[in-house]
């Protein structure tokens, strides 16, 4: 991938930013994502190998870290590598969801991933029970957790596959490890290369060079200017990304709204997922003309890997637009983004990047999935919070489970 | 619909209030989404009446305003009202997005509204031109647009439909226009229903009284407060709410975000669109701990016509878990919701409100659609800016043509 920053970086001495990234470097024993780039994935090839080939659809039972990061790769690689199974996500208690998603798969042909960390996720283990009253055939399920939760406790019980979340790795940094790589090798994906993408940027982030620099200015941009631009736009030019704003969205809010370590003051970066040319029609003029509190970050596709041209046909009264006559769409739809780009540069006060993505392929996820993770590291350190927990959920949890235990005494 | 505010209101005295809503009367001659709700629609009803009955699918070619509200409608009233057709749009030049879009539809069973305001838009005009060149049966076509459009004088000369927005109905206000009531009606919506529930919010905030007052106080602390609380989200809990959302964001967004009228000052307010329970384990961190600039309206269904429990068992080791064992689906996601608006309660400056819904049908998603375009020009009116224009996208279109005409000379 490429990465193109058209603001003003911010001056900062070459120690200084030695010294950032070093303290990433510090983390390393810490923070177990950096880990997962070099893992050995045996286990997970073997799994793979000796599945049931009978199984038409995989289901996640899982939510926000549990699946994001599953569907923006396999939503990203869909339209281009037909997926050896579906891949159905049920991440809500919305009873209505739920019987639209059971209409869509054979009980007989899924085999299910019940994904819950700490093993007591209220919508992954409520959706569970539903569907485990229907199919309590224990071999169509496994379980991802952490070692020793009462869910690994009783998947060992029910005699169910299971497997650990490695050590120190959050949900919304836990793409890269079981919780994404087995549903996605069971669609087919690749994911040696997946790994080999994330491990690229990995490796460069971590050497002096390009990369490195980029990533550093960009985070040192942010940080310096996070109660300026306290939103933070990805303006993607594929549909095929669509998931992977979700993932970012997660990854951005969770690991960086947060009480500062030092201060306890509110902080906090907002992020936003945009996908053009849908979003030119709906948030662009804000951009253009609203507060100048965005930073947008364009991403591109260089190669769409489909031929598809509009025809080179003439209608009457429509003349002006002969035009579009024998333009790819997959030039079209890159003229679209470089036009909002360059619009966009004749205007002040608006931060802009452009990423390239060099095809649909599962290299290219690993490395923009990678790129970002770092990215939150780094502006996560530099603004002071702690970027891998999120205490601020706890509150909400804990009056559910008051009204929950409420009711239950009272039926 | 119910409405609660959980902020402190304004002080402002009843006779600017009063002015308010005068100044908003007074836009009637000029806007007109404000006769949508009483317009005529027997002509929509007879060409509905006379639809070809072989036709499966209705798909929408447009973007941004005329695709968004009709998709928030369908999409919210599909997993309860069974559609009579399919509903399909086509909003992206992303070639593989066209392609995968092509796979359902049956070309002979399928209807197309072509849909463009000025009638020149490029995306709308690429897709129907590559379309077009597959099955150019014009009786397959029908077409809406600004009289005396170019694309009006095309659908004249090959003899197709033609429909007419009203006038000086913007895209973004189009929804209850030919342009949503079209597709819909096809698709077997009530579209009588869907106006009712416009009207009633129409009349009743022209009246004094409980809802002319909460749109009053709610545009009035938004407006007050546009620079200390720059986000406003919805979060809404059911996933038959995700369009609305993408709705909603086109219309504050492109709406809000603006030159001042007097000023020229850029302002604007940037919408976000949230799932719950989804979002809990994604956005709602940033909410609880992050940076105080978001304002949250969380909307809830009270009923969702489905019955569907949690199984009263209790599974080895996940007897803490019991307290979920018959709790119905729709009775534990307005908990989860409750609980959140709770745990927010707790947090200082973090501005809450609560909409809700009685039950998924049409006049529901009506009177949610007329309750947010009030609030808009209420809002647009108070921070000074021309809510029903978007000067801001032009130049990047500016910078498409050229460069198209360029690569068409150069071919």
């Amino acid at each position: 991938m490429q990465n193109r920053l058209y603001f003003n970086q911010i001056d900062t001495p070459r120690a200084d930013k030695r010294k950032l990234v070093d303290s990433i470097r510090g983390e390393k024993n810490s923070v177990g994502y950096y880990n997962l780039p070099l893992q050995n994935i045996d286990e997970i090839m073997e799994f793979a190998e000796r599945f049931d080939t009978s199984i038409e659809s995989i289901v996640v039972l899982g939510i926000g870290g549990s699946s994001l990061g599953a569907k923006a790769v396999y939503e990203f690689l869909k339209p281009i590598e037909q997926p050896k199974r579906t891949l159905i996500f049920f991440e809500s208690t919305d009873p209505l969801n739920i019987a639209d998603l059971l209409k869509k798969i054979n009980m007989k042909k899924t085999h299910f991933f019940v994904i819950s960390k700490s093993g007591g996720t209220v919508e992954t283990i409520s959706i569970f029970k539903y569907i485990y009253a229907k199919n309590s055939n224990n071999s169509h399920y496994t379980f991802i957790t952490d070692r020793g939760s009462n869910l690994d406790k009783f998947a060992k019980e029910i005699g169910s596959r299971r497997f650990y979340l490695p050590a120190n790795v959050g949900g919304r940094f836990s793409v890269l490890s079981v919780v994404g790589l087995l549903p996605l090798v069971l669609c087919g994906v690749d994911i040696q290369l997946l790994l080999k993408g994330a491990n690229n940027i990995n490796q460069a982030f971590f050497e002096e060079g390009y990369l490195q620099d980029i990533l550093l200015n960009k985070a040192l941009f942010y940080a310096k200017n996070h109660t300026r631009y306290n939103i933070n736009c990805i303006f993607a030019y594929s549909e095929t990304l669509k998931y992977f704003t979700e993932w970012y969205v997660q990854l951005w809010g969770e690991s960086l709204g947060k009480k500062q370590r030092h201060s306890t003051f509110n902080v906090g970066l907002t992020p936003i997922g945009l996908i053009g040319p849908k979003d030119q029609h709906s948030f662009l003029q804000l951009i253009m003309e609203g507060t100048r509190d965005k930073s947008i970050t364009f991403i591109k596709l260089k190669k769409f890997e489909h031929e598809m041209y509009i025809p080179s046909t003439t209608l009457p009264h429509l003349e002006s637009l002969d035009i579009l006559n024998g333009v790819a769409f997959h030039d079209l739809i890159n003229m679209q983004c470089d036009s909002v780009i360059e619009s966009l540069k004749n205007q002040k006060e608006v931060p802009l990047d452009e990423i390239i993505i060099p095809a649909v392929n599962a290299q290219s996820i690993g490395e923009l999935i990678y790129y970002y993770e770092l990215l939150t590291s780094l502006v996560g350190e530099l603004i002071d919070v702690d970027t891998y927990n999120q205490p601020g959920v706890e509150a909400g949890k804990i009056i559910l489970k008051e009204k929950l235990e409420k009711q239950s005494f009272s039926l």
